[in-house]
């Protein structure tokens, strides 16, 4: 199956992907002349993608998929992330969206590719500008953590050790939990950090690379404890340079939040990471699991 | 729609649910003699819960479903745990399953009464026989730990409190990462528990019910801190009891495990939790999100 022409304001995309992932998408036209930016992420984490992007291109539309009935995507195999990461895409789609932004490593890290392959409006990760920016500040040894799948897919070591950096990497499955209880600082989050980060600390690495959207919210404690020698990096900063190329500063500032399962504790937690007060709507996915 | 009679081997069954959840359900109507049991949980947890019965049943045809594309269950909505519960016995019943074990303290605190009415076959939750064992050794007051969903749901809470029990519950999301971390000691293990458990000593209980299922690998930790006074009770070894007059003591011990997802370290974690080497198969369920 291969993508139509845009005959009318609504066609149909056969997504070009292997077939066990085939998707048909029925694309809105985007008529009006606003900019509609989509981000995806499996769940709250890429909120923090979406602050950054609200705060450089203000006067953009934004609509973001939060894939909280299947969080995290962390601990998932290769290829049920890339299945998972289709199935927001093909939403987002269907919003009209201009631009796919995928606000969440391991989702980055197993299927950009597929996606950049497979949609017809530019689709852009969060590994390959958090590289970019480490590869500006490193002397030559830089740290990557991130979940287990996101560090297993090596999506940051290989862009990295192409460029002849020496890189060491941690997966770091306590922290998402850690942030999503709120325990930020005190004697826990201080213990896992340590836990997590001594090995990289003891090889003198310059550059720590936080490889999932959730971890910019212990940056203090860890950069406490790395020391003043090493700087971190986090990608949400990074993407809003890396689309500017690609957005047209019109819209009507519009925010749209999406969740596939909305809990009694969501709320709040996208109050906590977005900084503002805005509901969240339930969505479903038709889907195999 | 209501469950035709079963008219011939295969019948189809309209389970009994709000619309929402209606699902129908080919019925392998189980023409040998061999008892099977299917469990489900969310992942790994429920492994626990089937090496007990294992123990006590080693003759009969067990079947497990681990939802590990959808693991965790215990941060999810109320609908969203009965929708995937539902999903997990449908695929089990087309197995040809004699009794159904939830084995995953949030489904049976949000799913049972749905599951019970809906399922042709015996269907039992591991809250049930915790509550029992705690009333038998309970002078006054029980705490009570589990998953954020498991105490919101108040399943525990309610029961114990109709018998006339004292309650303090506490969530512990921590706990299910630490376990799947394999931190089952340590300092980092030590602080956790103190930080969910100083509460519930100061309240002189003199029980404590581990409500997840991935909790019984902390036990020896939660005991230490605890003390001798207080009497930790996992569902694991009373759910075997429980079933005791449902089970044909009749099969070939045969075991399959199914998975949704499978992730490079899920066989070395079912292999720890249920100590026997047993390759875990993939399978597919037709679902929405």
């Amino acid at each position: 199956a291969k993508p139509t022409t845009i005959a009318s304001a609504k066609a149909t995309f056969f997504i070009l992907t292997p077939p066990k992932f085939a998707l048909s998408i029925i694309i809105q036209k985007n008529c009006e002349k606003n900019m509609k930016i989509g981000l995806f992420d499996s769940g709250v984490g890429g909120l923090t993608v979406l602050k950054a992007l609200r705060k450089t291109y203000p006067e953009v539309d934004f609509i973001y998929l939060g894939d909280t009935a299947r969080v995290p995507y962390g601990n998932k195999s290769a290829q049920t992330v890339i299945r998972y990461s289709l199935e927001c895409a093909e939403f987002l789609l269907n919003e009209g969206i201009d631009l796919l932004v995928v606000a969440c490593n391991t989702a980055s890290s197993y299927a950009l590719q597929v996606l950049k392959g497979s949609l017809p409006i530019p689709v852009f990760g969060v590994i390959e500008p958090g590289v970019k920016r480490a590869l500006e500040n490193t002397k030559g040894k830089v740290g990557v953590i991130g979940t287990k799948a996101t560090i297993s897919s090596c999506a940051y070591k290989n862009l990295l050790e192409a460029k002849g950096v020496e890189v060491y990497q941690r997966a770091c499955p306590l922290f998402v939990p850690l942030v999503e209880e709120g325990l930020l600082e005190g004697s826990i989050a201080e213990a896992v950090v340590e836990h997590y980060l001594k090995d990289l600390k003891e090889k003198g690495i310059d550059t720590l690379i936080l490889g999932c959207t959730h971890y910019p919210l212990l940056k203090p404690l860890i950069e406490r404890f790395m020391g003043p020698q090493v700087k971190v990096i986090d990608s949400a900063q990074a993407i809003a340079l890396e689309i500017e190329p690609f957005v047209k500063r019109e819209g009507s500032s519009k925010l749209d939040l999406y969740f596939t399962d909305i809990s009694p504790s969501l709320q709040s937690l996208v109050e906590l990471i977005l900084g503002e007060v805005k509901e969240p709507r339930l969505v479903s996915l038709p889907c195999k699991v």
